[in-house]
């Protein structure tokens, strides 16, 4: 069971700017996390991040017969991207899309995800634990669908 | 640690109808689910559903001194009801939103949620799963509150 | 062939009150018409009002494997229920929208009904008399569903 | 006691196109099954089909001296026809809409309506037999006026 | 100088219905009185009345050769005919809309003109002596635009 | 002169929650403070609190016959309740709308009300002061129309 | 026949400035063309311009017992002033809103008028000769109002 | 304790103009009613009205340091005025926005207010008895911030 | 392989009016063009025009039987007409939809077409040469489909 | 090379009020830091401030043939202003619009300029130097012009 | 003659996922199509794929000067891009835009091109015949154009 | 002092390709000039174009720790990138908005800028000179910030 956790433009910046809205655990941090929860679970885990739509799209389409679910945080490209949703839509790799913040609280275009409608499900607000939820979901959401 | 889950209306008939869109596990079994969780975490949890979104407000305004965390699947309620929003805010206990269903493959109106805003997070698409990531997803924000 | 016939909020007032936009026939009366309407063509109705949206859905709820068919005047709910919908959808009796005066030459807001994409027919703008001709399509719809 | 039947633009069709959507009637068949019905009640009705929407104005104004009531079934022009609608508010011969299908589980823009707001009243959704009731409901409607 | 006058949809009916909205005067009466008006300033008027939007445009590119310019009173059409507006600017013979009620008084889709924008001028709510203002300042216009 | 004093969801809680937006003052105190003001004025005042939308619907229809008037805070159903604003024309009881805080400046959807076009007033921004100038300007009103 | 012709902001410039839209006319050559019409129907003109929206209301207030109608170009403010609309309905002297340039093949925000549903007819696009032609419509609009 | 009642555009007419909306007392009239009123709580009120936009402004600036709280009724510019609103956020006076009808019952346009955000609290549809209410309610919440 | 062309209005002035937009060549031109280019792939051609949207749905529901594909430029009624919409889907035959110039660079109204989502392709932009394009990409589309 | 700089609504009140959002200069202080800065640069500069919309458009209208460039921060009416908008594009004096604050953070209603497309530039967010940078930028833009 | 072929994001994916969509031939089949038919009309073409946003721009960059036309289909780009779309407009060199499925009958957001309006022409639904259509389309346009 | 300039797409263009709306000047010469004005108020510039989003994000994120300020000219991105504004967000280095052209006078959809509200201040329309008002502006700013 691996799972590739992609994260979107200025993630990297994670735990080193702006805390009060996105906390003060870096990126690597959330990552070994990850790990960890990834090991006690027998499912391992990939990463990536970038600041570009694209190379998001090339590691969206690199997942194909490498990875079984993907957990993303697309940030910006959330509202804006329709060829992120496209790739998820094409690799029908099962995909599970995350939030630190509560997006409903934010700026009106911050409501609207064009990543939403193709991923299996949402979680948002939970902060850097966000993850780990969307880890435990979607490694429930593939054994069960193994199963039936 | 002591959790309240509400069920909002139509949702006492899970298991029993439209299996396709909400899973053939019911409420009842559920909430059995909720509880053997809830011990394992060293947390409580209690049950409410109701059809009448006037009951909801009551229950939610009678959490007050009860419950340190609510987790709630408002339903059709989560788009037209701002009662509910109202007595969540007023409450000021923490809560958290979840959808089994992923709202944002169906119809329009279901996009839009009232409750979202007011609520810590959102979780949607993982069925009954749902419940449990809230849950853990909850009383993991709970502790850390009380640490900090 | 067993109809629940379900009226909404205010309903109650029906004869009693603005009798220039709801005519002067009470619910009761219109009850008893349907009663006799329903011998006429073999069949029997059951009857319901409710000033609550949650008792609403109570009922409708509460119709499966007693009624064959639902006739329902959601009333000022048609525009804002998203509960009785769903209750509608869920519970899969045939149902039929009724309304007393022509909503569409009333406000905007009295154009759109949640209720109308869950129905099998609308019938609006024939007073009293529309109830009888609910009856009359919905259990010929009901026969030919039968026969078929 | 005359009613004259108004078809429009497809109709012509009907049993012949798209049976899954509007049955497998024919419009001379129904138009049967209303000279019948009439009869019954010691009504009778005309017949007129036509694709065109100046054609549809003409057979409204031609209505006037001749016949006591309009059944319309306006099909596409009911969304986009403002003609129509002037043509029946100009004769004020009482007119009753009728829709086969559904139309508010339809695309979105066939939700909207020029007619229904000059029509006494609208049925939508049970197939041919909306004719039927549209009939039943006129001539109820027309007799009532002329007692009162 | 020979100008036609073209009227849309119902206005066959002038005179004869809706008084209250359109005044007494019958449409041969209308036009009359503008052959009366032409004669007066050495112009002539030829007429055209018709329910179809099709034929509406047939008369408008029948024009260009023998009308110098063309009072036009589309009624309903103004509302939602693209054609009509598009044979306006083919021929690009000078047109004048006119209106006998003030549309701007009346439901919000009778504010909206397709015509509007491809006419020289636009006079409304005079009743049926708009039409000998638009003949007047039609013709000025075009003499106006001979000489210079 | 008899007066309905209605309140909807949430305002039970007043004086108890979110002081800095609804004040210090309890439900029961400005109640006994509406009391007193009222016999200054030789009126008597009622009173009815419910979270519920239904029994607001009840409470208003129950008031036909006893009261004069009614003065009602909404809460949140002022912006979501068609059923409430039916009943009040149903009773046709003269009705002023009340708001504790200054709604405008609230969250947009505050900004509706379905209350407002059947009410005769609307008084908001006052705090709990607001429902004694309500009941003067109701007791006013209604004083003058008896005379007139 | 009192006529009070009103010209709003930026009208004094006509003739001075961007003739390509406005024409070459002065306001001065207009108003001496329109006392010239006026003598030869028996009626007389006053005149008054304004940059001022507050002062054209003051005119539209002042004309009351003095003029028996009002002709008014009221530029800019035609699309942002109630203020002008309110002035128009309260003195309830008739009223005949006036456009040099056709409005409609401008920006879209000139497309809308406050001021169009309380006049009694709207002239636009015949350049200085539509003040000539709204006199005509107006006096005539009058003289029939008085003998009627 | 001095307050300032400033009426805009259109209420010098009070009275003498459309009486069914707005009640036959004259501004005047009115005022002396508020002169009255002050002197029974202690407190002197001036008055300004103007038709200009500008002038008002210009009032409400030159409020500071004369006057302790603002009533205003902006009629027409309630809708349309950033001005009057960015005035009455600039010099920090408390004020109350008036209507005498029920802005809200009326068209659409009215139901907009660029004031209501900025003003303490908002009286609608009590005619001149509203003034009345807005000063004992202005009165009270400037005694009571002054207390605190 | 018979293929109908169909031609909406105005475009039977096509090389005579508009040269600029809308090119030099005549319908008669093109269509001889496109009888040549037919029989080089094996196909055969019709032609229809007309101005009237109920002659073109009577056109497309003559087809049925005759041709085995369709393309039509339905000019203006691309924006308006639901009924030819419906006349395409009803009759089931492959449609293609051509437009001679690029209607994305032209008014905001001519984006949208009502045709489109029931045709199996658009083309547009190039001027009397899209045709040629229609009818290749047409007849390789129904040799594509008798093939598989 | 003279430039006129005009000042709307509320600026007159700068320094004194508000200074968190405006700052703590005054209007004066700005004008001799513009004075001493067109000094410098050979140019001059005139000031008027108004409340009044019309008097900014006779200021506007008055610079004609005295002044070279205009320097506009329309404050309120930048929002609500056509007839500003209209008097800049009929002086054809090439105006630069400033703003003190960053309009586009702050309400969505201060996102709309109906100026700026009739100015050359636009410059917001800088206080008080704003307008230093106006001056320079206009200057610059007015000698190029001459040059080409 | 030389062309070149853009395509956008996933389409590298061709052939490869999603067939019942997009078909089953791979972008490499395609090109190799499009090479042979190039040849056939005495032109050559170039290919380039990405999935990013700014190499497809820098790609467009790119053909000046080496490419006369170029055909693009750019996918999600195609209703997000500004900056393909201003790309194309400086770059000026005749662009056909294509699209596989008929993008007017999927969801919402694809209805809306950046591209089109800076575009030749609009080639959807054909499948990836389509862009054999466009390389027809566009060497005839590029052919004629030279001619003229 | 140290500034960085940052140009979007196709701003490497500038001075080659539509110089009627771009100017004539090269992206170097305008750096040029900058970093002469920059010497002369002792500041210092760097320079970065990119056609690509991410990689204007990398930049954005490069400038921590290396620049006290940030110019920049989006380009097409500022009406569509939410990562480019998240960046700014994140940086929290002062940044200032520059267009060459009056954005306000193109396309509705250029009138929307996703930077502005999370940048200092805008500058648009004074072409390449625009960059140099920047560099002043937000050197002004950045002083007076160290001072206080």
């Amino acid at each position: 069971m691996k799972i590739l956790v992609i994260n979107g433009p200025n993630l990297n910046l994670l735990g080193m700017r702006e805390p009060e809205t996105y906390g003060t655990e870096t990126l690597a941090g959330i990552n070994r996390s990850l790990e960890d929860a990834a090991l006690k679970i027998s499912a391992s885990v990939g990463f990536y991040q970038s600041n570009s739509e694209g190379e998001l799209v090339d590691a969206i389409q690199g997942a194909v017969g490498v990875y079984d679910g993907i957990i993303i945080n697309p940030a910006a490209y959330t509202h804006t991207s329709v060829a992120i949703r496209d790739a998820i839509s094409a690799v029908a790799i099962p995909t599970v899309e995350v939030h630190l913040s509560n997006v409903y609280s934010r700026e009106e275009f911050r409501h609207k995800s064009f990543i939403a409608p193709v991923a299996i499900g949402q979680i948002a607000g939970f902060g850097s634990a966000g993850y780990n939820l969307a880890l435990e979901g979607l490694v429930g959401y593939l054994r069960k669908s193994v199963e039936s």
